[in-house]
């Protein structure tokens, strides 16, 4: 199969690697404006060639979108204008903006919406790694509107990534991850703020950091553009989380303020159960 | 040396296990009132024999303190009581209300204060493992009111832990570890508790949880006891913590709100420079 993708960071760079390594791919194409990521993806041979995204959509399969979301509700349409049995997926973590914006496209048939559920806090194609899929998540929304060849091929893309289906409509897709993705970055995002203010001397900060900083802070390395990206187009799911999210945290504060152990170590109990989960 | 581990989870247990691999420990005795883990670390191995507080005391050169904060400052002055030339030490991650409890005790300079900052969300002997501090820093407080034969034992046995030192007194070790370390345990179980709350179908939460849920929450899963008892021993500077990261959340929430991408932006490309020093 003849395959584009349109964006060669950690997300497109990751799917090119794993497509060619295990005979999905017959040939890649990359689309990719940033000149120093486009070099580096052809010289490191993740992609055969770098083309235009006109003469890229002539001459592929499948054309695999791994780009921020406001370009890829941008893009979308006018790459739909040009498709003739070409077959188009996303892999945005927002779903809702992006399907209404083609919701009446006369191709609307050959786009599926798909949100590979990976990733790490790292970007660029240096980022790119084998396996960065294997064993995780992909969510298909509201496949009614894609045609069964297109679903069938996209599906099968994403097999050969090892990837867990799940099926959701787009507007479910977008209130479930401010839940269990988005809330995690603002909640990084937010403690790397709280401590850079407060810690002038950064020797202290590394010097300490094996404490759990480290962990909950991974996430607030995460790219700028993608994530100011996501919580425009997920503002009012994100906006409830975080409402929530406050509230949890001043039901803490003011437990510890009025020294009520009980309360405190109910509250540690009732997250605990979080472990049966995850 | 003959040593004594008061508290066989987590914490005690991987000291005991490389304090003995490691040649430090000629005969090791626990203390442990929770009867199924003294028979745990018996039966592993981790310790020679479980004995009563006093006689612990009796055949001991030194005696390490791995349990909750307000057992350790409730036991401190007990143990101090009866030791001739013994050695103690804690490993508690505050330290202003340990150092102020015994400030005065005759006994002082027998004890130094101590803060091994390595840990992991699991407890119990069974969560015990060997090279867990390797690496990792270990705070000393107040290290001028410790006599200098009890911090160079003390410190010879970090040292068989591979651990890096660090001095600070209590007051600024319990500003920076709320930074660095509790802070990040409560935005942890307050992630949880909002995630357990609307999230009725706990199906979806497996699922979805690959888009960085996992690495914020895994410190959802510490121990309520220990928690609990570090809140109440550090509310003041958990609180004021607390505050400036509840007030960075409503900064997002604003400009998601508000819909001011530049200032989403700038505030995530603040908190990217968290990079540069973990």
């Amino acid at each position: 199969m003849q395959i584009s993708i349109i964006g060669l960071g950690l997300i497109g760079g990751s799917i090119a690697i794993d497509l060619r390594k295990r005979g999905f791919a017959r040939r890649i194409t990359g689309v990719e404006t940033n000149h120093l990521h486009a070099h580096t993806a052809l010289n490191i041979g993740m992609v055969d060639e770098i083309l235009g995204l006109n003469e890229a959509i002539e001459n592929s399969d499948l054309i695999i979108m791994a780009i921020p979301a406001n370009e890829t509700i941008s893009l979308l349409p006018k790459i739909l204008d040009r498709v003739n049995d070409q077959i188009v997926t996303d892999t945005c973590s927002i779903k809702g903006n992006i399907t209404e914006r083609i919701k009446y496209h006369n191709k609307r048939a050959n786009y599926v919406a798909s949100h590979p559920m990976a990733g790490t806090e790292h970007s660029g194609p240096w980022a790119a790694q084998s396996g960065l899929y294997d064993g995780k998540a992909v969510i298909f929304c509201d496949v009614e509107d894609s045609s069964p060849e297109a679903l069938k091929i996209v599906r099968k893309m994403y097999d050969y990534l090892n990837m867990r289906h799940i099926y959701m409509n787009a507007y479910n897709h977008d209130v479930h991850v401010a839940y269990v993705s988005h809330i995690s970055h603002i909640s990084s995002f937010a403690l790397a703020l709280t401590v850079l203010d407060k810690e002038k001397n950064e020797k202290n900060i590394f010097d300490l950091a094996s404490g759990g900083f480290d962990s909950t802070v991974r996430l607030a390395k995460s790219s700028a553009e993608m994530w100011t990206n996501v919580f425009e187009n997920n503002a009012e799911n994100v906006i409830s989380v975080l409402d929530t999210y406050i509230e949890k945290l001043k039901e803490f504060k003011i437990a510890i303020f009025q020294n009520e152990t009980n309360k405190i170590s109910d509250m540690i109990n009732k997250a605990n159960r979080i472990k049966k989960i995850l």
